[in-house]
């Protein structure tokens, strides 16, 4: 999209923030206003951003979360119904659909840092993300069927996340669930305070970021394909996966430093 | 079968209760006597009471019980035994597997209201339904391996509900779970005490019946078939879904009644 | 291998020890100096007794646990690094591929007594054995991520047992969790105290070693293959398997002592 519009028209703010420390990538979705729906400007700013990290070796987790009180509210129902031709319609959805993937794909490893509400689409990226945090406020819902609208794209998220009775409940009755059910039913990782999120989050972050970063996208990518086999077939990619990692030089650093009880200083 | 037995020798009185109301159909297995055990009367009165339920734009949502101390004791084992050919028998399995996947495809959802026993054949309905909710009392098992028949056709829905650690405990070992356990692995959305299962069940059916019904159609169909796809083609197929459901009436409707903040009113 | 070291050079001491009794094998990794690390002689070792168990029809369960003050740590790092070649690398994961895949697929259903840690392959192994009962002092990791090694073959078997967002941060993370967390998440059936865990995989190990040996048997095979298919394969395969046991004398023999109330006599 060469006329993609990253600044939100009506404030002059850019629709998504980026902020890079200690390998630390930290992506904010900012349309507060909107309780930070996806509109398709918000979705190719992300989408931009992915594909710009995606080769960027400083990189090393991406922590994706909202500004202002929620989280993300899911697709713009108002640009949508702004638009309705099939087109329009099938264009976000493609763009949408582009959006997970590339997350699900991204090389490093995406933590959801949620707060406030997480709902349709926005429930679909904590569902996407390979980790998830949240404040104990908290609510997560795939309420598109509330509006006629099934939610069938962050269907493939979450019956991938969760069991089948709890993703069925979820997008039958729309309704929102708490942080302790999202916990429950494996949604999330894990509840903190609100007032410790933060932190917890960047904890979480930096023990990956001190990681090795090819060996971490070795696993992600694995971890993605071998879910995907049967039994057979997953283990032996992943004794070949397993054998080329050990033929590594972080592996071989990694193991020296580990009988050494030294720190490991990895290639990149 | 033109000559299914709906109606109980013994008894005279129907094998299986229908009664419809608000769009929320209550199917009740009325064999209390045998703990509504699956006969091949009752499988078929089941499955002719969903061939017409399917095709019924008047149900919205289907509540499957059991009358009596029971949910329902599985296959009829006394009526299995009386008849013991491999052309018998082959015939309770494909009874039961065609019911099973009924209940799975039906384009209404089915929510399973459990007390009491529910084991083997009886375990299976409620893992095969989108939902459950179970009293206080109730116990789930899957105990054919005490009797040297292992419960394969349910360990197919078992399987896919709940945990695979859990599954096997369930199936190796053959010993009746309890309400809470059932709730910790996913076999049951919700438990609650005896005195309002009734009133539970009541309620979310009630939600689930005031959603569009064609939608709701939508959403069930494409969780059954999305659900067995690579990523990938799961999320192509589930965009050509949202764009096919935005397209209709009751998409338009929900979301303008959603913007304008009133009641949505459903084509059917 | 004709030169499997199955007697530790060191200590002299056998490498994996076997004990029957009552139908049930217990295996133990008897390496408690290394904490029963999975050395190629272990593997070895390990591999030729499910080899003989499975022919043996006075087996009817396996229990796998460890010597010493750990259940597993995982491959033997120090024996890898002193053999870095990638013939010997990959020597060590095929001959690990198979050996799990002996225990998914062995006719016998394989406990896992898991106390102190189990990490790398040692978690593997407990996400592979069909059950898995742990002392509340157990902790397991997959944590090759930190040493540059990501356990992408583990991650076959955890990524089959528990929820994916769990599995990707033990996988991303790399730290243990606890056997409270491991009970959460499906990766264990059940957490005991210490000083009860010999006492409660006995009792469990007895109530399978009573069912019908054949049974289980097929019953096992039924789980690991329907688990690859779609519903209507799945339940094809299943009611085949199903009508095929009801033909078996144990199944005849067990409905007939359940109906009479008596117990049951298998035929082996």
């Amino acid at each position: 999209m060469s006329a993609a519009p990253s600044i939100a028209p009506a404030t002059g703010e850019p629709v998504l923030l980026r902020q890079d420390e200690d390998g630390i990538c930290t992506l904010t979705l900012n349309r507060p206003g909107a309780r930070n729906a996806l509109s398709l400007g918000l979705m190719e700013a992300l989408q931009d951003a992915l594909d710009a990290i995606r080769a960027d070796a400083s990189v090393r987790v991406v922590v994706l979360k909202g500004a202002g009180p929620a989280f993300c509210a899911g697709h713009d129902l108002k640009e949508m119904r702004a638009e309705p031709s099939r087109e329009a319609t099938d264009r976000v959805f493609q763009t949408c659909v582009r959006l997970m993937t590339s997350i699900a794909r991204l090389p490093q490893p995406v933590i959801a840092q949620v707060h406030g509400i997480a709902t349709a689409a926005g429930c679909q990226l904590v569902a996407t993300c390979d980790l998830a945090l949240c404040a104990e406020d908290a609510r997560f819902a795939t309420p598109g069927v509330q509006i006629g609208l099934f939610c069938s794209t962050p269907m493939v998220a979450l019956s991938r996340a969760v069991g089948r009775k709890a993703a069925m409940e979820m997008l039958l009755v729309g309704e929102p669930i708490s942080a302790g059910e999202a916990l429950r039913i494996g949604l999330v990782n894990r509840v903190v305070p609100a007032g410790t999120l933060d932190e917890a989050v960047t904890a979480m972050a930096r023990r990956i970021a001190g990681k090795a970063r090819k060996v971490v996208a070795i696993g992600k990518e694995a971890f993605g394909r071998q879910i995907e086999m049967g039994l057979d077939d997953a283990y032996a990619y992943a004794a070949e996966v397993m054998t080329r990692n050990m033929m590594m030089a972080d592996a071989k650093e990694g193991i020296d430093a580990f009988i050494a009880k030294r720190d490991p200083v990895w290639e990149g």
